[in-house]
């Protein structure tokens, strides 16, 4: 038996690129504070805070950022906590205070998420992702998340003929996205040449095939039905929250081409939400590579297994087309501070629905899609007004 | 409005210590496995799974532990979610599982915690240790937990004349509640004498203060009350589950010789379970350092504030006394995988109200106390049969 629904009331973002005047505890003060206005509550009703973060540790060495960030927005002594599933951390925050609100301990707590990744060298922050793969079997031997996406995209490439060519036309489409999001990290239009032309990072991925290294923050303010009713006009109702786990190394999979954890956490997902891919208008996916994209296509069932590549070259995936993906920006132009990607899916999700995104595709549900490392955690949120 | 009650209904851990034959996710396994047993249940009936951890990243080089120790176990796909505040992980662990089983969405979930501490040098883990505390203002000038403890230390001894030795009564009653426990790290029977004259580690906290640096993992299961019923014959009651945070570093704190949030923490919980201290006949507390009982037993309101070593030096914390403190033998001397804690606090609050503990209290009705850093994070648990 579940209890009434939840939604979310408020939201608010930094900007996402190279932060160098703000630290993460400013960035996520930042954002948390936006959505408090946003929202219209008073800071006195937050009742709880959860945070996604992937790694403070590694990057700035500070554990313990929950009571950090509480404090700092002016929200001690009420509970705060961290939660982590690499890149997923965002929506598993989400996933958090949409539970604590469930259980009926609570009527509003704040979802946010934050990464600061730019204060180390690149290839500092490449080690540091790789924390998110294997030690043992990957990260040890020298993989790194562009290799370990590389080896899905070849064979991708190589069991169904997707093209580069088709894979660029997915950062192509989310750069031009980002172009009317003043968050976003990236905002420069591209065309296909231009990636297939960009420096090869770990062949068949190019520069331009990647989600940028970004600092930004990201909250939502979530509050039970009675409460949603009461203090907003336009709540977003959270219809489904899945989450799956899968093996964290790829040797491990039952097959390269699917991520297993999306697939059984898009079904839950559409289970709760007593809803089917027909009911969706919309995709915020989790694109931190162009394969990524079009894998989540597929095992979210958008798509035949093998066909994401052709659903992109058809121009389907546009704004205004059968179903538009990543209007934001998606990862990939929008920015990617791990930790906070989660975040900022819901809250394109949440503009959306209010019919106030900077690219406004009418939308009644929107899914979105939040990977963890190579595919180890996915987590499915569904939204409706 | 809150729906039915939630119980541990299993409960299995690892011994502590220096276990340089395990790593991180071979512990956290075990604990798993031992818990599952346990419970009685299939493992397929394990819905979803908390991870309390501390810092893998910094400690193992290993972010997304969830999703490994969930496939480890062969508890993937479910949901698995590392959670993070600093020494008090454990418990904030135990807390998202309760609320996601009192959400409705689940009837089973583990909440596990895992530290793996002993694979870098003591200098390099206090180093780590530190990043619970506030990088800008007290880390990067040198502070470590024992001087921040000292700090807190000198202070309770300057306004409430609490004498060395009533701190070091502390160690040697939690030593002596160990040696029954074969899952402790330090079994071996201390004196005052040894404690005043080990060495000095920041004045006047000396070597026997301190709890060690350990390995170690815990975990239960916890489950619905409809699913706790037919599945356990002796379940052991949520009856509270409260959190709080404040200030990261000292220097913002109103008072130095009081925890807030566990006072915060303590009085919410108490309020959730209808109960007060009358109704609580023993505690395991969070001793990372022998001043933090003082400071816990006072802030709590089982003594009044500064007379809490006075408590101590009267026995009246012993087995079998008025309050018996840390049976199992604390973090003091039951050893402190900092993860790993707040779990193992509730193993022992379970064992203690099942009848089945190594020092029995014949308890009704426990609360257990978990720490992060020097205060900003607190979570009480109350316990009941």
């Amino acid at each position: 038996m579940l209890m009434g629904r939840v939604a979310i009331i408020g939201a608010g973002m930094t900007k996402f690129g190279q932060l160098w005047n703000q630290g993460l505890v400013e960035l996520a003060v930042e954002a948390n504070m936006k959505a408090i206005e946003d929202s219209g509550l008073d800071r006195k009703q937050i009742e709880a805070l959860y945070i996604g973060n992937m790694s403070s540790g590694l990057f700035t060495r500070q554990e313990h950022i929950s009571s950090l960030i509480a404090d700092s927005s002016g929200l001690a002594p009420i509970p705060s906590t961290r939660v982590e599933a690499a890149c997923a951390s965002g929506a598993v925050s989400l996933r958090q205070a949409y539970l604590a609100v469930k259980s009926g301990m609570y009527d509003a707590v704040i979802a946010a998420g934050v990464e600061k990744m730019t204060d180390v060298t690149s290839t500092m922050s490449t080690r540091i992702l790789s924390t998110a793969s294997s030690q043992d079997y990957e990260a040890s031997i020298g993989a790194t998340f562009p290799g370990l996406y590389a080896m899905i995209a070849r064979m991708h490439m190589h069991r169904f003929s997707t093209s580069e060519e088709q894979l660029a036309m997915v950062a192509v489409k989310n750069h031009r996205n980002a172009l009317n999001n003043p968050y976003a990290h990236l905002r420069k239009s591209i065309k296909v040449d231009d990636v297939m032309n960009s420096a090869k990072v770990a062949d068949p991925i190019k520069l331009l095939d990647c989600a940028p290294i970004s600092d930004g923050a990201a909250a939502v303010v979530i509050a039970s039905e009675e409460l949603a009713r009461k203090a907003c006009d336009t709540p977003v109702w959270i219809e489904a929250s899945a989450q799956a786990s899968d093996s964290i190394s790829l040797h491990n999979r039952e097959d390269l081409v699917s991520l297993k954890a999306s697939a059984v956490a898009g079904r839950e997902a559409f289970r709760q939400a007593r809803s089917s891919i027909r009911d969706i208008d919309c995709l915020e996916l989790h694109d931190c590579f162009t394969i990524a994209e079009v894998l989540a296509l597929e095992d979210l069932g958008f798509v035949e297994k093998g066909k994401g590549g052709k659903l992109v070259e058809e121009g389907l995936t546009e704004i205004g087309a059968k179903i538009p993906v990543n209007p934001s920006g998606g990862l990939k132009a929008k920015g990617h501070p791990i930790g906070a990607s989660g975040i900022a899916q819901a809250i394109e999700a949440t503009m959306q629905l209010r019919g106030d995104a900077f690219n406004n595709t009418n939308s009644q549900r929107i899914l979105t899609h939040n990977v963890g490392g190579s595919g180890a955690t996915a987590v499915v949120h569904i939204f409706g007004r």
